[in-house]
């Protein structure tokens, strides 16, 4: 048995969305799960007191920014990503990938790896599968991402099959190369864009090297959210229902219950912390943009609805006052109040999975959020 | 009797620092004391909590910056400074004097008030005593201050003189003008700058007005500490022993205790929070810069000698890499310890006033800290 395990509590039978439980060397919780993004090894503006405080139980920190900034080595020496960021809890990965393909403008891709360009310096930098696993062994992060290629959306069929094909290759060294098997885990990433086709071939080659967990790759790069939920419906399938499933940068409330129906267990994004700094928050009403002039007055709480810490506490007005003044700690309540509005999200998915009625939770949430409307933005 | 009282505790044998509690109506606390300031509405990057945590009884905040964002009515709707930021300790509010003074590039000073230009928008705006009290009573603050005239240093004495003779009448408008005695109390400044003969005038004029508070303002200008020294000795002695003293933007460690030593109760000052955004800590030991490269591996905390949830938890090797990535956790992380560490700093004066020895815990502070080396920087 690898460190990291998934045991399927349930499935929804109005759905098929699953309820599971996963198992790292830092805890176990429930799925389906929302993890918050710790970029540079913080969430930001939260502290792991507020993290714990929301009941988030596993985080995600992006490799590519750690090599560059303080480097892995510090991270290392201080003990690992847990001890140097003061984080008791499960720590999730990226392998860089992502960010390589997308920060950087200069990069050429071979077999061996990926030359690009620092996007901070310029300063030219290789990464391959077996520098990402050394990377992210030295981090030491529960579950670890193998190195893959993120090609741009759309691509064409045959550009895509030669990256799925280099995928899996890559996904093959990855393994290889991970030297801390007994504590960490390594998922392998199922990529194919819209082609059914290729994402068999890729799920096929990963599933034959037997990872502890899959996520499904280059979704959520711009495509539309039909095409999103079309092709999860035929990838989850593919993946062994033993094993944790991983979508890859989606975040907005509407995505996380489609995910969450067509088999998803985890998810990440940016998304509640990059526009609570812009003072957009998540409501169960929907969006509010609480820097707007019309809140200057109203001393009601973000949502009405949310038992949060920051609703409690603190009215539209004051952090719409803080945000427009960039006070620190306005970017803290916006933060606290979306990241706790998506694990809340995330519990009572949980919920209507067990309760077997996860659609007509969709139907409702959907309606009170103003997803039906024509032209709704998705968060 | 009004809502601010001070009770002379003790007196220390070795130095003459005052002992004593101030009582206002979000309660009490024992004195000398430091509070932190909260410019508009926030002490910047910290929650209330964290104030609270830190043993924060009272904080500054500012008429000048609330007068402009959000306006002292958004406020008073909300139910007051208290209710609008969360934050159930006391409160003192300057009079808005001192920014005036200092942030506005064209000001004309005349009896009625000062008519000056917003320093966000060049609008033309008009400060008087009245107006000063209107505003604070808005606010609702438990201790507000009387509207001043803030001389530059330094100033000639024919100058200092009609300066204040005008703040003495500006201080008796004040109280005219101050609608809500039962629930916050008004302190009097007295100015006149290095002269003594004019510190007496100003003392006595604003004695005859019985304040239930006295701040010593016009010192922290730009002065040589021996100077402000000199000043303290010869103007604490002028004021009623049953009163509270107040100091200020006055926060460097080594005047704090000259302060206390010299009969001070009250402090504040941007100092800790304002170099913490720069990546600087106060610590047992000195001035600690913790962006310097030579923190990148020390995983020692900031202060081997303090016990605060930072240091307790943090080392300087991630304080620093989240200074330089510019994460506002990083900030929160340095402005807590500094906070946390002038607060202790207070309350290991009070200890040492008690035991009649502040004389020798001057003598060792100022060692360890460095203060006595030649050219120290007084922070
Ligand atoms: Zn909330
Ligand atoms: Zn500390």
């Amino acid at each position: 048995m690898g460190p990291i395990k998934y045991e399927l509590i349930k499935t929804c039978k109005q759905t098929g969305a699953r309820l599971g439980r996963v198992t790292t060397p830092h805890g176990s919780f429930e799925t389906p799960i929302f993890m918050p993004v710790g970029t540079l090894a913080t969430v930001k503006t939260m502290s792991p007191e507020d993290l714990h405080s929301m009941n988030a139980h596993i985080i995600l920190s992006n490799t590519y920014h750690l090599w560059l900034r303080p480097g892995e080595d510090i991270i290392d020496e201080a003990g690992g990503l847990h001890s140097f960021m003061n984080w008791d809890g499960s720590i999730l990965t990226d392998s860089g990938g992502f960010q390589v393909f997308s920060l950087s403008d200069m990069r050429e891709i071979e077999e061996e790896g990926v030359h690009f360009r620092n996007h901070l310096n310029g300063e030219k930098l290789f990464l391959s599968p077996e520098k990402a696993m050394q990377i992210q062994n030295k981090l030491g992060s529960d579950i670890m991402m193998a190195f893959d290629e993120c090609p741009p959306y759309p691509a064409s069929y045959d550009y895509m099959k030669k990256s799925v094909e280099r995928t899996s290759r890559w996904a093959e060294r990855c393994l290889k190369a991970h030297q801390r098997q007994d504590v960490q885990g390594l998922f392998g990433i199922v990529q194919g864009g819209e082609y059914e086709e290729l994402r068999k071939q890729s799920a096929k080659d990963l599933i034959s090297l037997d990872f502890p967990g899959y996520a499904i790759g280059g979704l959520s790069v711009g495509e539309p959210i039909d095409v999103m939920n079309r092709v999860l419906e035929f990838t989850t399938p593919l993946l062994p229902a033993n094993k944790a499933r991983y979508l890859m940068g989606v975040g907005s409330p509407g995505s996380l219950i489609d995910g969450s129906i067509r088999g998803i267990d985890m998810f990440d994004c940016v998304l509640p912390t990059r526009i609570a700094r812009n003072g957009t928050c998540m409501t169960s009403t929907g969006r509010l943009v609480v820097r707007n002039a019309k809140y200057a007055r109203d001393f009601r709480p973000i949502d009405e609805n949310c038992d949060c810490h920051v609703c409690k506490n603190y009215s539209r007005a004051y952090i719409r006052h803080l945000v427009k003044c960039n006070e620190t700690f306005g970017f803290r309540l916006t933060s606290y109040h979306n990241l706790y509005f998506l694990l809340n999200l995330m519990k009572q998915v949980r919920e209507a999975i067990k309760n077997d009625r996860l659609g007509d939770f969709k139907e409702a949430f959907f309606e009170q959020y103003g997803l039906n409307k024509p032209n709704a933005k998705n968060f």
